[in-house]
Order: C-alpha cells, then sequence, then structure tokens
C-alpha cells in the first residue's frame, strides 16, 4: 500500500529533513529516534511503513531540495554526510515531482522569496483547479493508493477576519468572487479536501481552519488536522505549566526569547508573519493555568545560529507565604530535526484515519501541535493521552 | 472536628514553616497559594480545615520554632517579618508540646545534633512505649478527633537489610531483641501505626517502608504513606522525563546539580546520609524513560544559599537522524516554602482517608513523593491523575 | 568639609537607595559593601565622607523618598526593614528640600508621571535661573562647601540633532531662543556648570554631553562626566568581550535579554524612551572586538520582577578550525542596589576632582559608565586602570 | 628557519587537534581564529610560521593521530571531514616519528591505557638518556633549527613532596637514586632543558615545576613555562573574578560543575589525578578577590558529551545594604578546539623566547596557563598586559 505525500513547501528545511530521513530509513541508514509512531503503544498501530511513503510538493523557489539538505549538513550537522550521499538520487527524484507553487496573499517576506508564481494574473477559481490537477497528477503518475497533503510552507500573516469563511458556501462564493483574503494555504487545503485527500496544516498559516473547510471535511469524510507543529519551547509551557497549576505554585510571569537563523527566522522578522506564529503561542499558558499572567514570547532573527533554535524561558512564580521563586530553562535544539519526524508521524497517521474513514478534525493529534483544532486541553499528557488510547482503542479493534 | 498533628522533627525548617503557615491561614494573613488541597478539583474533598490542626511533636534540638522561623524570615525571606509576628505566641504554645526523640540510628551527623536523647541505654521496646506514651498524651491533652503522624526529621543513612523486617512478626522479634539497625524513624512509624495513628514520611530515612509495618497498618486499617518530598529538582524530572520520552527523544545523559545551604544540606555533607537522598532520586528517569542512561545527581552544600536550594540539570538528547541537542534548566526555590505546604495537603488528606477507614499505603499520594510506596509510574500527570481520581470518586460519593 | 549632593530624581529608586545608604552608612547600620571607592587603591584618596554628604534635588513626582524606600525594603528585600527605620527621621528631612523640576521635552512616558511641572508656558532661559536659584538656595541654606549635581532621572527619548549644540555660543542662542528640542537634562546640566557644581549624569539621557557644554565646563574649570550608568549586562560585556577578543575567538552574535520591573523598566517601554538606553549598550561592544558583529539587546517591563533586572546574554563564538561553541550568563540583579552606591562614589570623586581644580571630562571615571564622555576603551580593566592610576597618582601627590 | 614541535601525548586530543590545525592552516584550509599569536599587538612580533613547524612526539598509546582526529571529526564536529582529508598524509607522516615514552607514576587510569612503556624495569637515568636520544633524532633527522618540547599528556596525580627537588643537585640525585617519586613529566622537562629544548607544560601535571628545574633552566639559558592550559571555566573565572571585585561586590560563594566525556574526563574520574585539576583550578579567585571565599570545582565524566565540555557556575554575591545577588553561566565548548591554537601559539612564542636567548620562565605567557610560574596576578588583564607589553617593547627593538 503506496502512500502519496504532497508537501506544500517541498523545498524548504522541514520538508527537505523529513524527506531525507524517510528515504534514509528507507535505505537502512537511519533509524526511527524522534518519529511518535515508532513507539509503543502508536507502533502497535497498522501504519503505512516509512518506506512506501511516494513524495512530491509544491514550492515557490526554485533551490532544490538536495540543496537545502546540503545546507542542514554542512552548517548545524542536523544530516551526516553520508546519510545524505545515501539519498542524494532519491532527492532528485522527488525535485522532478516539485511544481510551481501559489504564493497569494502571503505577505512581502514570502512573495520576496519567489522568482515567478502563479497566483498573480489567475483567478482563484483556476488557481485551486491548478493544485488539484498536481495533485491528481503526481497521484497518478506514482499510482498511490492515498494522498496525504502537508503544508509545511513558510508562515503567512494572519488573516483579518476568518468568520467570513464560516460555511462552505461562504468559502466557495469567496472563491468564485476572488476574494484577495483568501491566503495560499487556505487554497490548497480547499484542493486537498474536494477531492478527499487528508490534509495536514504544520504551519501557523490559516491551512483548512476555516469553517467553511471544516464543513467540507466533514461532508467529504476526509481527515484533517493543524496547526502550527509543537517541537520546542511550546513543548516545554506544555509539559511544565500542568506543574506549576498542580502544585498551585502561583505563576507571576513567563517571559520567552527564541533566537534562531533559518529562513524561517528570517521571514518571521517581518511583524505581519509573526504575528501569525506569536498568536499560536500565545493563550496556551493560561489555559493550562487556568488564569491570565505575564506572558511574553519574543522571536529574534540571529544568522549565525542558523537551524539551531535556542530559546530562553524566565518563569517567575509564587508559593507558600508569597515566597517568590524561579525557573528557568534553555532549549537548544534543531528545529527542522525537532519538526521533520513529526511530519512523517502525521502523515502516517493521517493516512491510516483515512484508511478506516474517520473524516472531520484528527484530535487523536493534538499533542503534535501548538494549537490543536477542536482540542481545548493542552497539557502535553493530556494531549498524548488521547493519542494513546486512539492506538489502544485501533490496536485491539484491528 | 480538629486534627492533631504530631510532627517528628517538628523544630526544623519544613515542620516550623509549615506550623508557620498553618497559623498564619487560620489568622487570616496568610493565602493557601502552594497547597495542592486548595485547588480544585482536591479542594471539593471533605477535608479538616487548616484552621482546626492543632500542632505538637518531637525533636532532638533545644532550638525553638520560633527562632527557626526567624531564621527563615532573616535570611532568605521566606516568612514575612509581620507574618511571623501574628503567630509568635502559637509558635511558643506549640513549641511546650514537644518531647524529646529518639536519634536512633541516625547517623554521625544526625547524632552530633542533639544535647541528649532518649534511645542509648534504653530498649527499643521502652524507646516505642514511650513514643506512644508521648503521642497519647498529646491526643488526650488538647482533646483531638485524630492524631496523623509526619515524619520531617533529618535524612537518616539507610538501612543496610530492609529485607530483615518482611513481616511484622520479624519486626516485632527485631523490637524485643534491641536489634541495634532498627532506626528512630522504623519506631515512629511502628508507634503510631500500632495505636491506629495515620504516618506520613516526607523524609528519605526508612519509617513505614517495611513489610512488617506495611503489614500492621493493613491489620490495623491504618492509612500511611512515604517517602521523601518531591519539591524541587525531581518534581521538573518527572515533568520533563514524559515529554523526551512521549516524543521518542532518546536521553543520553541527564546530569542534576544541586546547592543548598540549610541544616538539610548539611547533614546531607555526609556520605551515609547523602546516600538515601541520592538513591530514591535516581531510578525514577529510568522508569519513565523505560531504559537506562547516564543519569547523575549531586548534591553540594554551599551555606550561603540557605535555604534556598538551587538545581542545575542538563539533558543531552539525540532526535531524528542522530541530531544531538541539549535542554538545561535552573530551579532556584526555597526548599521549605515548597515543602511546607505538601505538609498540611498530607495530613489533610490522611485524616480524610482515616476517617474513611481506608487503611494501608495511600497511593493516590503519589504525587507528592520522590519515591512513592507501591506505585511504580513516575510520570508527575499519571500521579497527578491518581489523586484526581481519588477526589472525583469521593466529591460524588460524598 | 560638607558636600552638597543634589539629584534630578530626587524621590525615584536609584536615587533614594543612594540616599537610604549613605544615611544608614553615617549611622552605623551599614557597610560600604558595593561602593568602589570603599576600596583600595581609591580608598587612600583624600574624599569627602559618606556622613558628611548633604542631600536635596528636583524631582517631578510627589512620591515622598521614604515610600520609594518602602518600595525597595517591601518588595524585593532591597533595603531591610530595621535599615530603612534607622533613616526615616534623615529621609523626611531630605524630602522637604526637593523641588519640582522640570519635564522639558521628556517624552510622553515621563510626562505622563509628574502632577505639574515649571517649563511649560516658562521660557527656557527662566527655568533655567529658577534651576540655578534652586541650588544656589540649598548650596547656602546648608552651608556647603562644594555643590554636586547628579542626573538619575528617568531616561528621556535622545535629541534629534546634538550637533545643534556644538558650541556654548549655539547653545546659549537656543536657549533664548526656547529652542523646543532642549531637553530638561540639558538644562539642569547648564544650569549646574554656569555656577561650577560639577555635574555627573548617571542617565542615558543628554546631560551635559553636548559641545556647547562640554565648552562652558572647561571655561569654567567644572569637573563634569556622564552617562548611563554600568551596573548588570553591560558591565558583563565590558569584561567578557575583552576575553573573546584577547584569545582570538570570533563573536558570531552576542544576544541579550532584559527583564524588570521598576519604574525605569515602565518608562523604557515607551521606544521613544527606550532608544536612548539600547544606543549607549549598543557600540561598546564592537569597539572591543575590534569588528561589528550580530549585537541586539532587548528591554521588556515585567511588572513581577520589580527592581530585579535579570539579563539573559547568549554568545555564539567561533574558534580554531571553525568550532562554533557557545557562552550564556544569567545576571540576576536589583537595579537600584547595583546603582546607588556607584552615585555615591562618582559624587565622592566629583567632589575631589572640583577641589583640585580638575576642570572639563572626568575620564578617570569611564568605569562607572555604558557610554564614558572622551574615553574610546570599552576594555573594563582598562577603564578600572584609568582609576587607579589617578588614584595612585593623587594618592602619592598628596 | 624550522622548529621542531616534540609533543609529550602526542597522539591525544589536544595534540591532533593542534597538528591537524597546523597543517591545514600550512595547506590553506583552515584559518587562524584562535590563535592568540594571530592577532595584534602579538602578530607584529617576528614568530616562526606555522608552516614551518614540524611535528614529532612520545605517547603510551598506539591509537594512531589520525583515528583521534577522525574522532574530533565525527563526534562532536570539531574538525570538518574535509579539513581532515586534506591533512592525512601529514598526520601519518608526523605518526611515524612517535616513540613509545615512559608513563612512570603517573597513576593507574593512565597506566591502564598503554600497552607497554619503558620505565618499568629501566632506570630513572637510562629513560631520561632515551627521552633526549628521541629528541635529538628527531632534531637530527627534521633539520629543524630549534626543537621545542610539550607536555599534552595525561593528568598525573600530583607528587606528593615537590619541595624534594628544590635544587638541580637534589633533583639530579634523586635521579641517580631512581626516586619512585620522579614522575614522567619531570623526566621529560629534565631531558629537553638538559639539551637546551625550551619547555612548555599544558597539563597540571608536575613538568618542570620544581625548583632544581627552574635552576637547570636558568643555567642552561633555556626558556620554559607551566601549567595546565587556561581554556574554559578558569579562563571565565580570571576575566569575571576583577569585575566583581573592581566593583567592591563581596562574592559569597562560586560554585563551578563541569561535565565532559573526552579521555581527559575519563582519567579525571580518578580522585587521584582529578587532584592535579582541581588543585591548579582553586586558589585563583581568592587571590582575585583578596579574600577567601565559598569555591567548590566539581568535574563529572559524562561519556555522551565527548570533548564538548559545559561548565556551569554560580556566583552568590552581596552588594549594598547587603542585598544578595546571582549570576550564572553556561560554557559549552570544544577542550580541544580551544586548547589547540594555544600549543601552537605557545611553540610560537617559546621558539622566538629561546631564539632571544630569554632563557627561565617566561612569565609573558601567564594568560595561557590556569597556574602560570612565577607570576601571582591572575586577572586576565593584568596577564594579557604581560604579553602585550612584551609583543611592543620586541616589536620596536626588533
Ligand atoms: N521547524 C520547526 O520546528 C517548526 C515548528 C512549527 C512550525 N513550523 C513551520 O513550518 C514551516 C516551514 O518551516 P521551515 O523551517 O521549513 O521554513 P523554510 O523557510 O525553510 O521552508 C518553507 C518553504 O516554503 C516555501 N513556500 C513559501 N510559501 C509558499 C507557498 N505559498 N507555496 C509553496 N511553497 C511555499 C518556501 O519557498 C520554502 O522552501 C513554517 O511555517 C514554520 O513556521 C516549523
Ligand atoms: N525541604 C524540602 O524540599 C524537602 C524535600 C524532600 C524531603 N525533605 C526532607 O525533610 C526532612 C526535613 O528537612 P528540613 O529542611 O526541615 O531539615 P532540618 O534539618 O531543618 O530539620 C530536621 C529536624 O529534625 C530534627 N531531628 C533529627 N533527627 C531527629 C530524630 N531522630 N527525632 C526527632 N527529631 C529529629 C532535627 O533536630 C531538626 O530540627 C529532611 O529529611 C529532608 O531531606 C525536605
Ligand atoms: N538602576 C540602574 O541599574 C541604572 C543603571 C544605569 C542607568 N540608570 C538610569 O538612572 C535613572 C533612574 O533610574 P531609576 O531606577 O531610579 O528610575 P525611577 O523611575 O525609579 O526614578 C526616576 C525619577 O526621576 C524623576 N524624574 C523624571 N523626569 C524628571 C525630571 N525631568 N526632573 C526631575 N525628576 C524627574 C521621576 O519622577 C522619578 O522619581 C534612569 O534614567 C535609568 O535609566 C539606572
Ligand atoms: N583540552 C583542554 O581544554 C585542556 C585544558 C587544559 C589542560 N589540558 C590538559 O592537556 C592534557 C591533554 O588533554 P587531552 O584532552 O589531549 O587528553 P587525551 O587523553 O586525549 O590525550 C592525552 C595523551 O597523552 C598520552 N599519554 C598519557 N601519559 C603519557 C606519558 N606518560 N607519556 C606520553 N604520552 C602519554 C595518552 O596516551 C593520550 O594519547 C591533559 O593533561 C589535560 O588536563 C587540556
Ligand atoms: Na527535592
Ligand atoms: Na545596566
Amino acid at each position: 500500500m503506496t502512500v502519496g505525500v504532497w508537501i506544500i513547501g517541498a523545498r524548504g528545511n522541514v520538508a527537505s529533513v523529513s524527506m531525507t530521513g524517510a528515504r534514509a530509513i528507507a535505505r537502512g541508514v537511519a533509524d526511527t529516534t524522534g518519529m511518535v509512531t515508532a513507539r509503543e503503544p502508536v507502533a502497535a498501530l497498522d501504519l503505512p511503513a516509512v518506506d512506501d511513503l511516494v513524495f512530491g510538493g509544491h514550492d515557490i523557489r526554485s533551490q532544490r531540495i538536495e540543496e537545502t539538505a546540503e545546507e542542514m549538513a554542512g552548517h548545524g550537522g542536523v544530516v551526516a554526510p553520508d546519510t545524505l550521499d545515501a539519498v542524494r538520487e532519491d532527492l532528485r527524484e522527488i525535485d522532478e515531482r516539485v511544481e510551481l507553487g501559489t504564493a497569494r496573499r502571503c505577505g512581502e517576506a514570502v512573495e520576496g522569496m519567489s522568482s515567478e508564481t502563479t497566483g498573480e494574473d489567475v483567478s482563484v477559481a483556476d488557481i485551486v483547479e491548478e493544485i488539484r490537477a498536481d495533485y491528481a497528477a503526481f497521484a497518478d503518475s506514482q499510482g498511490v493508493d492515498r494522498l496525504v497533503v502537508v503544508n509545511a510552507a513558510s508562515t503567512e500573516p494572519p488573516i483579518p477576519t476568518p468568520g467570513d469563511y464560516d460555511t462552505l458556501a461562504a468559502f466557495e462564493t469567496a472563491v468564485e468572487r476572488d476574494d484577495p483574503n483568501l491566503p495560499a494555504s487556505a487554497l490548497y487545503a480547499y484542493a486537498a479536501l474536494l477531492d478527499g485527500h487528508p490534509y495536514v496544516n504544520f504551519t501557523p498559516s490559516t491551512g483548512s481552519s476555516l469553517g467553511g473547510l471544516r464543513e467540507l471535511a466533514e461532508r467529504n469524510e476526509v481527515p484533517h488536522m493543524g496547526r502550527d507543529g509543537k517541537t520546542g519551547e511550546t513543548l516545554m509551557k506544555s509539559a511544565l505549566g500542568p506543574m506549576f497549576a498542580g502544585r498551585n505554585l502561583r505563576v507571576l510571569s513567563w517571559e520567552g526569547h527564541n533566537i534562531l537563523g533559518n529562513s524561517d527566522g528570517l521571514v518571521l522578522e517581518d511583524d505581519a508573519n509573526k504575528a501569525g506564529k506569536i498568536e499560536s503561542k500565545g493563550s496556551l499558558l493560561d489555559d493550562i493555568l487556568g488564569y491570565e499572567t505575564h506572558n511574553a514570547v519574543r522571536i529574534d532573527y540571529t544568522p549565525s545560529l542558523g537551524d539551531w533554535k535556542t530559546a530562553w524561558d524566565h518563569v517567575h512564580f509564587e508559593g507558600f507565604l508569597g515566597t517568590e521563586m524561579k525557573m528557568q530553562f534553555t532549549w537548544e535544539g534543531a528545529d527542522s530535526a525537532l519538526a521533520a519526524p513529526l511530519v512523517l508521524d502525521l502523515v502516517r497517521l493521517a493516512a491510516l484515519a483515512d484508511e478506516r474513514g474517520e473524516g472531520g478534525t484528527m484530535s487523536h493529534l493534538a499533542s503534535f501541535f501548538k494549537s490543536p483544532e477542536g482540542v481545548d486541553r493542552h497539557e502535553l499528557s493530556e494531549q498524548f493521552r488521547l493519542l494513546y488510547d486512539y492506538a489502544e482503542r485501533h490496536a485491539e479493534g484491528a
């Protein structure tokens, strides 16, 4: 059973490291450390093998996947040179299947990256048709049983009024009317859900997080989930927040300072695009603590660090008899090495949900996201519990 | 319904801050921040009010509770001066009810602290009788409905062969034979369980953690639990360990360095006594991760820091494609301010369990301890779940 | 020999803690830890005794010095309650000598703080005369031998074109023409230098850092120095920068994140005012390293921290064979407790320079400032060397 | 002018990375970042070019230099693979010139490393002759103008009574009497100084730090210096100590925790060997501060970290009005990448001193060492000043 994986942003860091890793695993030169679906109880599920994943995608830049992977191998040592050499051929083949995407309403920082893209003079409806055609051509040419669409493209600015697209009818009217506010990520999602392809949004961009697209997914019984992969600082907050709450230690302030130097970091220098990322990092803590507190997150582009994101968090809290205490942590992780295995996990789990006809939002995938659709519990343990319960349910009733 | 609270180590930091806090809450000059039982869903239980707790205890030093509380107010500012002033009278009254304890087999560091103690020339059986008499005299004189015994005495060296006391019969034979290995903490526990007093062991010392005493507790249907309160570094490990495990991030080494300057820190300078503390901090991570890894903990006495324990932990882990990453945290907390509210929580919950006739180990209290008796799950979320399920069960079936 | 100390911003944190400390030392309830002039070789100089300093000043708020000192005692414990009690009387006397200042062109954040201030409808020349009169009245009423004026007022926004006041003539024409760009700090400085009072600028505001005022100081042989006291992160940079330079370790990026919650922090929330502080923190590193590098400083107002400024710095550097390495530090200091003793040092040293007729910029005070006037060496050791050479020169030629 | 460089411990990490770097610079595939002698004002000296350094040495292990360099390239990425490839030939040639050393009295940890070594059944005098012969054979075979001997061998345990060798006569008598306490490092040094070869001791071992050998160096006018290269935590202490002292901030405790996983770290697991390292790290702070304070250093072997030494230091200090504050830093550096360039610097500077007939201890090299011979100033700036003054003196009087 081969599963097609169509990555929006195929030539970016997360996509390139995901595909490099998948092919390295398939060629026996890398293990599955970092993959949630490689560990019990999730590993017990009847998931498509990593070896059987066939990749393609959209991008708006011409830098090839192999070049992106070389940057990853050179600078931070995220990909070992001999691991890369073992899969260069595969990456070149995948690259040939990458189609030019649309950068519609992605903000100046993103538009500045692409040589030329569809979308400027083409109607929204035509863009959607082109995307659907690209998906279909890939699925047919590769003879895949199922196609999963993953958004790992650059972060778009948040759209001003998501409420305008609360129903499928409203969304489709906007498509017909060439609504200027419809961002590329929503069009990629719409095209996927129209043709029954499961959709996963690893970015903070809009994607399928609109009422109209949720309605479409339910109607077509297509599984989808988003948004914004949880890899570093927010993952730590979702693990540590419940400790302060559970021991009734009052958080007085939680300050976070992120420095990174990869292209995602450069895009986030543009305040408009950054707004999307900061928003999805924000409210999580207030939900876990059950009260509002001073909770600021800064992201600063620091070129020298490349993919190595360093997050410093300083938590000032009050305990018994007003005693004020502090906890600080520094997270030093390679962003793409943390994100890539999660993309493979999400593809395998989405393919299984599709195979079992489980349409709509995949709440059991909450632990993978900073802002999980339709799930209001943000404790990492609670989110892991949703995944383990799903795995245990499905493992028995195989 | 008044509940007597008999604290072993009544004049120490943890005990003094617990009692100062309880009386400050009763006199309306402090709130319950830091108390687990003051927060939903546990607060919904029908627990004895903090105001109704009546304190007494054993100690082997003469420094009065008020003097210990003054040290806490002066140096690190754990107790605000006006909070202390509001309860000086109460602390003096409690102090009059403190009896001389036994420092039998507590190691040189502890024996060096006490002027004169019972136990040297007195038989083990007589020591037990004296302890029982002290408990009874206090319960009668204060007309309490229930007496809870809490061990917050200095850390004893671990006993060489706990297996020797696997049955009540074996334990009672050892008492009769003046077994030299029976430590003070086990005698205090034995005396409590004999007369049906719930027993809580906040220290890493032996206490009731012997087969024979577990058998006694079951036979007399007396609730008991231990051991070693979880307040700082180990609390963080139990919250963060599951994050690395859940994301299949392989921990290569977890190094911890604790510096503190209070009397507990001084006692732990003695390698024999330290062994008890290190042992109970140790195996927790291997259980959570599911594999053995390099996991070292150091404790260094640093006088200038007083009660302010600073723990630096350095976690080196491997992710996807062998990428090595790091997370470091520094925990800066006032040990006694973290421990004190938990002692009050444990007393209230033990009193409830006793009132409901729930004898034996109180597994729902696992989250309070580094080495929870009879509970093999070390994830903080799992342990909180045991407490919340207990609370929800009891809240309904009131 | 009594020395008058006139502090601009007399009711602020730095001023209040300086005066509380001076009077506590005079009354024998505090030692001189933290004072540079209390340590060899500087202590060998014939400096005015702290006991002989007589305080007065300007402010634009009505909150009394005693109240500010109480905030300092309460929250962070910077001033011990009994130290404060010993000097309450002195602080009340000083408070009576505080005159209403001018908040001319200090930016909205500052203007928002003052009830009513001179300056709105009064000509610049008249403001200057009022300030001169206030200085003179204080000097006469207290019978001081010498009056030192210190600026510890809130940070002003930088003025757009300091070059407009390059000569004394140009400055005095601007005064006559009610130049709207002349900020309060320049008027306080001008008034001091006109009447021969040594002037010290502890803030990043303009103060005497204008060509015209340097000319006036030289002409009237009045010692002056500034600007922006060096107390935390910048102090560390000036100590650590030379280590990276001296070992030819190439700094790739130096990121600093400051969080603080005192009123200075609130003022710095206003980007205009913050610009002044950031600018003076900026270029220092490039001078020490001898090349430009990625060097960003953030300041975030975090109310819960009060006076306790925490600075996290992350230094990414390259060594032999391109090996990339990192050094991080966290500085946790009480801003006012660090600044206050330096104000007393600067007053004593300015008084000595004045007594010895050493007019113009006091380059030997470079180590006290982030942007020392007329000194281009930023290594802390070089700046200490200037001070120690001055002390050794003067100690011999007594 | 070719300079022979004979490294004791030639196949270790520091030596291998030094030689790999020197050859990479000579072959134009690496720059001189990290080398003190490549930066003004030291670069102005007429030093032997790195290209002209010819390497040989002693070791007691058989693992070849190329294998050690491969470990460095693989694990931490200290040597880039293509840099290593460019110099493999050179490393193989050097390896052929490595002679078997003596592991006399180097402690079990070291003796365990060597297959078989000279010294067990050979008299001390014969060992010295063999070493002298090895030096001479190398110098002749390579036709070098000058031979510098550098000790980069594993840390030896400190010798019990260094005072026994206070004069050359006493030392030479001990040699004749096969004194069991004479360690290998002293014999290597003695052999060098006898034949006029400048000697540098980069390790904490005894080396030439004996009265008798200082006398020999003076008599033969041979430059020598030691001991224990200053690369990480101690370098930071020597830069930050003077900041606390200069601002009269009283250090209450300075705790250091070092974790590393290279072979040096393994040797230091043996308390005897560790004693040497800890001792040389110890007294430096008390000298800089001018008073004794709580100053503890721990070193823990953490295999997963390899050459990447992480040092966490926690400084608790008191400022004005008894205000207690804290500064923490984490140094994350590749030990060998920090040490290697300093070895090249020391060789070039020792060769120049020898060429100029400057016999005895080279005090101008103090900044390179944790315990610089004959220099009692430990401030890094003071030590850099000695080097810069030497460079300026020699640059003029060329
Ligand atoms: N790395 C992580 O830990 C992490 C975590 C959570 C979320 N994310 C998100 O994942 C996304 C990718 O991150 P990255 O580091 O790979 O960024 P990247 O900049 O390396 O890659 C993004 C790729 O998307 C392409 N792209 C941009 N707009 C496009 C469009 N409209 N259509 C098709 N392609 C487009 C770009 O050309 C680029 O190749 C970002 O949105 C990021 O915020 C990353
Ligand atoms: N503070 C924390 O965060 C924390 C966390 C977990 C466990 N603990 C444990 O709690 C205990 C108390 O800690 P502390 O900081 O209050 O120590 P402490 O030294 O301040 O107090 C211990 C008290 O016990 C008394 N004592 C010793 N032996 C005794 C005996 N045989 N009988 C009666 N009294 C005796 C001592 O005289 C002293 O007054 C220690 O075992 C410690 O390891 C503390
Ligand atoms: N604390 C430190 O470590 C430190 C270090 C370097 C520089 N500084 C500078 O010192 C200054 C004072 O810091 P702080 O913490 O005391 O601030 P603060 O806000 O506590 O005190 C400033 C005082 O100045 C008064 N003021 C404002 N404008 C005035 C004017 N025009 N005339 C007279 N009074 C005026 C305010 O009313 C307030 O009382 C700031 O500029 C700060 O940036 C402080
Ligand atoms: N790396 C640093 O930052 C640093 C800093 C200061 C001091 N040092 C010191 O430098 C020395 C070398 O460090 P390393 O990391 O290269 O250690 P290493 O263990 O990698 O290398 C030491 C080499 O010395 C050899 N050796 C041991 N005893 C010998 C003897 N008697 N004769 C000849 N060879 C012998 C060993 O076989 C090994 O090859 C150690 O003493 C270390 O403490 C290192
Ligand atoms: Na603890
Ligand atoms: Na500062």
